[in-house]
């Protein structure tokens, strides 16, 4: 079996659970110009329109193509547009050249959209009870699957306006994040065999499998993250000039892309301002620091004598805290200070791991397209874990793994420290 | 003085033209969708939005903000974002990320132009006297770059829909060109000294000036353009796996690109196929072989025995020429047939010459900005006479001087054989 | 301490192997023709010369300029254009332009070797007991350094003698392995907790340590290499077109570099030849594939049904096997088949892993430039493990982890199957 | 005919031209270490050691192949690794990887060009006197390749030694030029009809002709070269900060280069330094400004209020002037300044001018491989006049037409000015 799947006793409430998540993708994009559903600012970013293309496409192909005996497509020519990384389902239109597509419009993908909807709604509710529970499988797996694109619409549209010399804001009156810093607290753990990846009954991607025990030194981390004004320190100690923090990939990238600072900082004459879904803001120091590559946060732990978490030791700790945390609902689409007397453990930002994205032991590829989803990118990215702001709070969960490669800054990226005992 | 400038005495019929030449580029505009809008298929082409805003940017920094003391922007920021290429004006956004620019948004700049058009019909009403000589020499230099950015749009539009696996059209019911292939003449011109460049009042641009005498040995030129059916003789006499036939630079890219035909055609079962501003055609033998580099007119002349015309030669012959032939007027957006007992010297397709762009004996560039106009692009680019089938007929002139880079095909670009005799 | 050294009592054996493994170096260029000795086929090689230069400049570096007070350099301009990585140490020559380097000339850097051997010989002599273990340490790290680049100048030697149409032979009468194919065996180990990291006093490179647990589940390893029948059947299933086999990463590289089989293979009429240090050869079926890719090596594994081996895993089975192999000392210079009744664990070729190469737990860098020997390349590289037949036999042990990246293939690499149980 | 030909009635004095300006080769290579001969700095450069074959294998190609039945070559595949651009002749080596060829060794190439010399000396001693002027007419376009060669050896050597941050010399004695800068003179032509190209029995390439009319406006030019002092001005008065003094190619070529002086300039704390081929040097202020480009050339022209030279134009003074000048036998490698009373026309730098390199009217390639000879370039360079202090004083003449690309600059080239009138 793909994935873990929930027990989908309740047909109705998966059926709401499918408009409603798939509503959200249509309330992220409101804010949005026509024009704004076009650009795609960097090859990595896909435009906001083939974000809603490709999330309907994913369930036309796997779920209306797999399950309805001679589905007609809605357009046949879709499935080479808007099909991602699925090189075994056929052939696909390269990646870079997304933002050239200006048909299908806005308005056609919406109509897209809208007749998957009712194609899904329908089969749904005429499933036989022999089919269901294969059925939900996959469409739990399309909503998972949908939320996963409703963060890289936000972090794509953070980037694409930060590209235009206007720097418009996505969202003009966003609230800001409040609070001040706190000092930082460390949570210890023994040596010793601990368990991790997913268990239970409850959906997980197929990289989260299969539960296994791993050995971990004595070790402990910091109970928040980051904040702007500790990296302050670190730039303004020299950070970014001095080879011996850096790893050698990224001392070589610095220098070629003659990074000084995070991404989305910006000097002016009262110091730094912070590009942020609700535009220009001066950065407050008390935020946690965000968007910054594996490597900056690799150099910045080295700076500071202590090291980034094992994928392994996070989850760990993840797995004894409370879920809470700055999500997607929070509405702030920015990370917040750690509260006085509150840890920061899931949400506000995705934590740069020391760990490969490399498959637990026994992990084995799927058959079929939707095998490619998580195994073929085992390679050359690094783990990131506990969600961040622009994350939906029931997408998270502590055996949750998400990978960026390590040059890799535009989404919404921390730093927690770790160290030995 | 930067431009011959046409006697400007009557006051109305200039304010008649420039909405006449303005209100074309919003028909242009007018079969596009609000998406088509913002695509840039190459760093070469510009979104059409970025057209009709660069446009009303250049009446607004060379007209109304030089004759209207204190005038204010509608926006300070359009400076940076919509100046092409006049640097010393100020720093400039890079071309290549003009895609990426969603806002200002499309409406916005519509509304960008009804405001310069509306200051430029004030003041056109209201200048004095004194100055009015000196605002319609920038008035009808500004319609001129309008009209030269009306082809340009018409260019990238094509090649942005091209770029689109769904091959849309730009308009369905495009009329398609009708006539047959008839056999090549030829016209001949003795050795001796000739004069070129432009004389008289009419408006031309500065690279057309000073008029000068060159000599010239005896030659002939065709007097139709080179068929597809022509071209096809070459291809399947392997015309592109000849290295005899290419300029070594020539030969280098069609290697690295592996052109094996024109920009725009595609092999189907039944023979070619080729991608018009009317969608997907079937290759039509007797209609001129269209968007060709310079390195492949040069390669087809020297397989075809011939060569290349030099600029000379042909303003030569076009001065003595009817001015006849299809333009953006046509309404076909395509090169036509040459008729059976016409010639085709304007219109239709812009000629390679074999002269590279350089400066006419005594030209000098302009002080200021508006001296970029022309002369800073006077190496590595190739000259093309003559006009197309998307110039406006008021636009061109046998003195017109195009030039284009000698890899660049996306222009209306055809082949005429010259001869020495 | 930066390593774990060896107990150095007897000063005078220490004297011994230092000129020992140096006078290796020369042997390795003894066949070169002087002209060979320039040559950097591709940015990741250096000139044989180079290397021989900067072996020199490592020990000039850290033990006469360490232990020598005002010591004075050979030639004080070397340390720009001999220092490698050492960011730290100061300014470097760029890395790809060592084929530029035609000064010092090949009898010039034998000159400053001859210097560095007279100065570091009388150093040894004369260091008083206080100083001694010190002195030792470095150099026996000086002569593990040498070593490295003794494989490396094999490796660079193969690669350009490849480079070059002629296919000239580094040797011409290289004896060559024998034995056939036998069928592969697979060792079981179980699941539980393992340790893996050097221990005890013998020299280990920082990364090897510190000794650590690791929970392993049940595995097993392949008893041999994948040999070239093998690897053919692979590809002559289509390995090198089907992208279910590839990691994405692989899959866009082998598209874009056209690679159809292992580095050194080429068609003949025949069949298939390879390019060894012996001049071109029929392709030996029984021989062990090697001159592979990580990618390659992963994407048979994920054919063949099985997977390539964790690093510790390796280390696990390693530590108990009798230490056999073919090593630099055979001069086969190639690997050779497994022999009937025999396993193949050491030597041979480099086993690449599943494992990236990251730090152990409780890792730290060292202080100042010889900090920099391993701990700044843990990132997006793999580690390989066992040795290979351009190995020196004393240079590698159970614990050693080389690497590099997944891209690369110059290197002496093949692949061993792993599997769980 | 390919050239105009000598009248070659004496044979003997052929045959002692051929050795001697074969000698020359080796005269220039005398001072390189075995080292030397392998190194390739940049693309467009070759290694001395290819140079030698090369020479070596166009005079067995289009001499011994032709002229001797079942002619057997030296080594067959030389005709792979030394063809350079004669695609139609064969496959060709890239020209980027020239570096590579370790082998065949010097030695083996001064074995070869002994052979060839031989060869080539018992064919012109034995061959009939019906074959004769044939045969003379390909030795002599040989020597004349040869002599082109010498030129590019020098060039590419300076580039090689200067590519090495030891910058050694070439030759450490070399003498320097002597003399003060003296005012600039001007000498004035009228507009009319002239003719330039080849004409008469001596050899000349076939670029050269045909001898044809041309019609000039009025025009005076300099009677010496740029200095460096006045250069300086240009320098220091921003030139290269000021975008109106640019083409706009250039602009971008120096952005993104960050071109600040000419090619070999250094600063240091006493001003500046200039490498040479006797190495480092100050810079004298009175010797002609060399190796700047022709965007360089061009924005000094701009900034000094006059123009480049056409190429017509030089060669009508040229052809007037008394062969006089700084050329390789003056043994000083290197410009120097114009003389008090005397005018610097021929020799010293070669001098751009603003004619691309095209065709003369009536032009026509050749038959066969060698109308590769030059025809194949005629795109994108711009056309040099009147040789250099590294050509050969019988190799230049009035009617020579050299070439380069604009952004080029390791040729021997400086700024001759014009102006019309």
């Amino acid at each position: 079996m793909l994935i873990s799947a929930a027990p989908v006793s309740i047909r109705d409430s998966l059926i709401d659970e499918y408009h409603r998540v798939r509503s959200v993708s249509r309330d992220i994009c409101a804010p949005l110009e026509n024009d704004d559903y076009q650009v795609q600012s960097i090859a990595q970013t896909s435009p906001p329109k083939w974000h809603l293309a490709h999330t309907s496409w994913f369930f036309e192909t796997f779920v209306l193509g797999r399950f309805i005996p001679k589905y007609k497509p809605f357009n046949p020519k879709f499935d080479f547009i808007f099909n991602s990384y699925y090189v075994t389902h056929g052939e696909i239109h390269p990646r870079a050249a997304r933002g050239q597509l200006s048909r299908p419009t806005v308005e056609q993908i919406y109509d897209y959209r809208a007749y998957i909807d009712d194609q899904i709604t329908r089969l749904m509710q005429s499933a036989s009870d022999k089919d269901w529970p294969d059925l939900a499988e996959f469409i739990v797996l399309g909503i998972n699957h949908e939320q996963q694109h409703q963060e890289l619409l936000l972090m794509d549209i953070k980037h694409n306006f930060h590209a235009n010399p206007l720097k418009p804001a996505y969202r003009e009156n966003l609230p800001r994040p409040r609070g001040e810093m706190r000092p930082m607290s460390w949570v210890l753990y023994g040596e010793g065999v601990y368990q991790i990846g997913h268990e239970g009954n409850a959906f997980a991607f197929d990289n989260e499998a299969p539960r296994h025990d791993v050995f971990l030194n004595g070790f402990r981390l910091a109970d928040r993250l980051i904040t702007n004004a500790e990296y302050l320190d670190f730039i303004n100690d020299g950070g970014y000039e001095d080879p011996v923090l850096w790893l050698s990939d990224g001392w070589s990238l610095i220098a070629e892309q003659g990074w000084k600072h995070p991404l989305y900082w910006q000097p002016n004459d009262d110091g730094w301002q912070q590009f942020t879904l609700g535009g220009l803001r001066p950065l407050n120091p008390a935020e946690p620091v965000c968007h910054v590559s594996y490597y900056e946060a690799e150099a910045y732990s080295r700076w500071a004598g202590k090291r980034l978490p094992l994928e392994s030791e996070i989850e760990v700790v993840l797995a004894k805290k409370p879920f809470k945390g700055t999500f997607y609902e929070s509405g702030l689409l920015h990370p917040a200070p750690a509260r006085h007397g509150g840890a920061q453990w899931y949400g506000d930002l995705w934590t740069w791991t020391s760990s490969p994205y490399t498959p637990y032991p026994g992990f084995k590829p799927l058959n079929g397209a939707i095998g490619e989803y998580n195994g073929k990118f085992m390679s050359n990215q690094m783990v990131l874990r506990g969600g961040s702001c622009v994350t939906a709070s029931d997408h998270i969960r502590a055996s949750y793994r998400n990978f960026f490669y390590p040059n890799e800054r535009w989404a919404f990226t921390g730093i927690r420290l770790a160290d030995d005992i």
